[in-house]
């Protein structure tokens, strides 16, 4: 079964048992809308591809970890589409919870969604008290205070934020949570995992603001360049599009040289090599390395 | 030291150290705005007492279990009175978060409360690993689906809802979290102390109804009328004040009558008697009573 599959099915099973019976219909409706929509599932996936690595012998458990994370980073997509910060009417190309459910019932399948986060990791955890206390605290440092996602959307609201310090909360702590709840959940150290996490959650974030600048809404899914229209810190408007495309593909070579050495490193490699084609295709990257030769900025030799 | 005092030194210190160095400091100054502003903490209080009725053998635990329902109690608060539900510009007599920081720090304060409250209970219950997994699932009952304050906020949303449904989950869900949370930091069961929890978030809820259609601003520290205005499901627009307040009363006494028999019955009664008091002043009740004698619903030896 491929890491998808495996994420979809799991996404599906614990969703509904968490869920239980007699919740209101709209809230659940639009905490399913939120979730069952489309969406890449490349945290759940890093999570069960760490797992994998680390010999996932407690299965149950990396899948409760996996849907947590994708819990939270949905839970975190439907607020921050809300008016109050990025007013999307679409994401994934569908429209977001707000349009489709309204703003009262948003804001609430936020809310719904992470404390199910918590639900679905307390249901599956029980006989493995040691390792859901390690996993809990780690989603708890991905989404919390101080340095997780909700405090990386918050640096926008402030008047000034370092760029590195709020691509690292907003993107990056959720995808360092994603490699080490693998690693957690089998019952191994997270230490030797986070850097592969904190590479790609920086490579993400840059693409997120390459493809704000050069994509169109199709193939984003939300309106483009929103970064500038919102005056939020962005690598493409800090170092120029060519340069945040060259961060990016550092980035992208720095998570894959530091897999650990391990028999699914192969496996893990071609992860984040099929990841960096879907964020930023290699014919754009070759053409800013391009334009980079022609400007003199970069030997023609230097071969990715 | 007072339960009051207790639950306030608890908070300062767990919110001081779940905060951790280096978040968005906008961020925290509208989750400390939400938190310290004058509550009542009767959650908490609520937590505690019951704790110290069952021996209260790890009270650093009690504590977090206290401080961890405040916090969820006051996310849902500053959630509740963003514009996409009630809209108020006051909470307590001061400007609600969403007034002093706006709205993309409101969303994210109470994001970041929900989030904290975990972490207060992981960074506590570590010696006490069952007793922890308990506790997080008796919080996340309280919250979230089916049954939590979540799902009770979100029955507003639906076009039929039962009374009695959107009550029990809306305010009785986290005060039945907040009686057996005392229990289960105590290593004891929660079963027996559910009941006091139940008849009480009642209780509350209809007070808060009563009061919506009696009380001044003043008074209620937010606007009043707005269940009539939003067309809330409400206890005094099915039963008429006065069949409101007395309803009310029954719900005070049979959770005075729930409290099981222990060596803190006496201090859990007074307690109890002193949230009544608070909630619908007696010369209300007595007001209410003398309108019903006078119109035949009842006879005048009916002494409470």
């Amino acid at each position: 079964m491929s890491l998808l599959t495996r994420t979809e099915q799991a996404l599906r099973a614990h969703f509904d048992a968490a869920a239980g019976m007699g919740a209101p219909p709209l809230l659940q409706a639009a905490m399913e809308h939120a979730v069952f929509s489309g969406g890449a599932r490349v945290r759940p996936q890093l999570c069960l591809a760490v797992a994998t690595a680390c010999g996932d012998d407690a299965p149950e458990l990396s899948d409760a970890a996996a849907v947590a994370l994708e819990l939270m980073h949905c839970a975190s997509l439907v607020h921050d589409d809300m008016p109050a910060f990025d007013n999307a009417p679409l994401r994934r190309g569908r429209p977001s919870v707000h349009k489709a459910y309204g703003e009262p019932l948003a804001l609430l399948a936020g809310d719904g969604l992470i404390v199910m986060a918590y639900r679905v990791m307390l249901r599956a955890g029980q006989r493995h008290p040691q390792r859901l206390m390690a996993l809990l605290d780690n989603l708890t440092q991905g989404v919390g205070l101080p340095h997780g996602i909700v405090a990386g959307q918050a640096w926008e609201c402030e008047t000034t934020a370092d760029l590195g310090q709020y691509q690292r909360a907003k993107t990056g702590a959720l995808f360092v949570s994603s490699t080490c709840a693998g690693a957690l959940s089998s019952g191994e150290s997270a230490g030797a995992w986070a850097p592969l996490g904190t590479f790609l959650g920086e490579a993400y974030q840059v693409a997120d603001d390459i493809r704000d600048v050069i994509g169109d809404a199709a193939s984003l899914g939300k309106p483009a360049g929103q970064d500038a229209l919102l005056a939020r810190p962005s690598a493409a408007q800090v170092l120029g599009l060519d340069g945040a495309i060259q961060h990016f593909e550092n980035l992208i070579d720095q998570a894959s040289d530091s897999i650990p050495a391990c028999a699914s490193r192969d496996m893990l490699r071609a992860l984040v090599q099929h990841e960096s084609e879907r964020l930023v295709p290699k014919a754009v990257c070759e053409g800013a390395r391009l334009r980079r030769i022609q400007r003199g900025a970069v030997a023609p030799v230097t071969v990715r």
